[in-house]
């Protein structure tokens, strides 16, 4: 028998990793000498670093960047056990996390040390880079992250600009001179699930501002920028970002990105998916297991567990998820793929002792699955 | 396919008889044409008498009887639905909730209700009582039922004795002679799970007593007072009480009731397990599912699903446990007859909500339970 075991990570508890080999210990009891297959999976948001890297046996690098408030921060990435494919979350250099609550304010944050991210990942000579854009604290349209890879935006007395989304309003030149030419060498995937324009009601500014500090005042001002830029993108570049799908994403670093060279925006999960092979993994399995920390009817909108379940039934295998947790909203999955949803939580305790049981709870739950698979496939 | 539901009721919320429409409807889901069998199930303890009311079709039966402290009360019991058997629980009349915190004295509370209970079975002419022992307020040996079955307990001036332990020091005569004939006519059976003796370090008043509000030294002279009962009933009667298994559970109510004709201790689980037939309905099933509110290492020890579990293993079945929540120690189970366990708990919550979510926990975990067992059966 083989069983593929795909799950996200349980976030503040256990990395994919952790919780595919806690559930193939529990699995194991019942199975001893079943082939396991474990891929650590993610959507693309955090921890997708750390699941690709122990999916494709690689490494981690650290280095430090300029932070959304240009401090020096410590940041890192993932390279491929290949060494040819560079991970990459937005949120590792430019995250919502590395700005204190009273000092959020996206008229000002950069995502400078996203660029840096890229720029380090090519001096590693990488083919491919895979790029997660959530939870981000800037929304200055990924001009900062361009600048750090030699793009120029300069104003009307031809000086650069300063950092944050404020300042786009002054551009007046984009110089892509300088843009580091390896860029036009490398595939560049962009883990991206909405798909909000980079401007207007549905725009950056408007839907995801007021989550990073943005007032309604700030909104205005901040969405004028954006527009600003992106004429300057079509009348300069001839490039169209501000109506295009996914542009808004990350405060607008879906937009600035569509200015590289080989940019493609994809859902998270399917990229991830491509990169851990699951598909042929998945092929020749009997049972496949998937899991995530809470799962919900938000788990239907590029969630691994369904993006799991989904090359799963173009196989037509059994699919199984083992959850944290589960919402009551939750039995929505069973008409996306999932075929059974196990909640792992044996009983009521504090939230921080229930995540220190995670593991042995996950290990616990998998058992139980197990014993009635072995009990009904005997029947 | 033919499943038997016999689960234990689930504490504080649902009675064994929801549960087991409730895990019914979870299946349903999956297999709406099986054949279902619910045997709502008990162990002698509270909500056994609901459950075996709602196992045999019967009723309950509401009377008023003295309190463990002489007030008058409204207790009950059930009738089966052939109206042959009666069942009683002794903390319905007896019970230490029936005693606030500060007025628990086992020095004066009289297990007079319980006779009172057992009098009102007789008066709706039943052929057989099962009385569940447990829960007591009382250390009175059982004198006070008897006293209210009739039996006679006088002190050196022939006056009768009062009611609760301490009295029975006083004891100098043991009257049978108004004793209700009718208990001749009528197996009784009863349901304790405790082989301690009446008295002694393993006694009633050392083992039971302090949770009944004993002191230290209360306890020496609760135990002379049983002992000194236990002795005249040896020597005017002929009956030996004093160290046998069993005479020492609720309070040496197991031990009075020795004084009985045609009574016999036994297991609460077998017990019910013979009234509700489980046997019979087992020997046909293709999947036995239990559960119970709580399972931890205690579970094996004379509960209800590991004696469903047992029965069920006679027939070689497949047994699936399915519980509110879930202790550490819980694996033991394996051990004797369960062959999975899964918790209910969808999410942290107060107590309160997931005892409320109780019904909705239990029909999705056993949805779930379903949908692995039909996947399985299907390879």
């Amino acid at each position: 028998m083989k069983i593929v075991i795909a799950p996200d990570s349980f976030k503040e508890s256990l990395t994919a990793l952790e919780v595919a080999k806690a559930i193939q210990t529990g699995f194991s009891r019942i199975f001893p000498n079943a082939d396991y297959e474990l891929v650590p999976m993610a959507d693309g948001g955090e921890g997708s670093v750390q699941s690709l890297i122990d999916a494709t046996n690689g490494n981690l690098q650290k280095i430090s960047v300029k932070s959304p408030l240009v401090n020096q921060v410590e940041a890192f990435f993932g390279l491929s056990g290949d060494k040819k494919t560079a991970f990459i979350e937005m949120a590792a250099a430019s995250g919502l996390h590395l700005v204190p609550n009273e000092q959020r304010n996206p008229l000002i944050t950069t995502s400078y040390g996203t660029g840096e991210l890229i720029k380090a990942a090519l001096n590693c000579g990488v083919e491919k880079i895979l790029l997660g854009i959530g939870g981000s604290a800037t929304n200055d349209g990924g001009v900062g992250m361009l600048q750090a890879l030699g793009v120029k935006f300069l104003n009307a007395k031809k000086q650069e600009i300063d950092f944050g989304d404020e300042a786009l309003s002054q551009i007046q030149q984009i110089d892509l001179s300088g843009l580091d030419k390896r860029l036009s060498q490398v595939a560049f995937e962009v883990a991206c699930d909405v798909d909000n324009p980079l401007c207007g009601e549905q725009g950056a500014s408007a839907i995801f501002g007021p989550q990073k500090g943005a007032t309604p005042e700030m909104v205005e001002t901040l969405d004028n920028a954006l527009r600003h830029f992106a004429e300057q993108a079509q009348t300069q570049l001839g490039v169209e970002i501000a109506d295009k799908a996914g542009a808004g994403a990350a405060g607008g670093m879906g937009g600035g990105l569509l200015l590289l060279p080989n940019v493609t925006l994809r859902s998270g999960v399917n990229i991830i998916i491509e990169t851990t092979h699951l598909a042929e993994k998945i092929a020749d399995a009997d049972l496949v297991i998937t899991g995530e920390g809470r799962m919900d009817a938000q788990s239907i909108a590029g969630k691994t567990p369904i993006g799991v379940a989904k090359i799963a039934k173009q196989f037509n295998k059994p699919v199984i998820a083992i959850a944290g947790s589960l919402r009551e909203d939750y039995p929505v999955v069973y008409q996306h793929g999932i075929d059974a949803v196990f909640p792992i939580i044996r009983q009521l305790n504090s939230l921080e002792e229930t995540l220190k049981l995670g593991k042995e709870n996950l290990i616990s739950a998998s058992e139980n699955v197990a014993r009635v698979w072995k009990m009904a496939t005997a029947k």
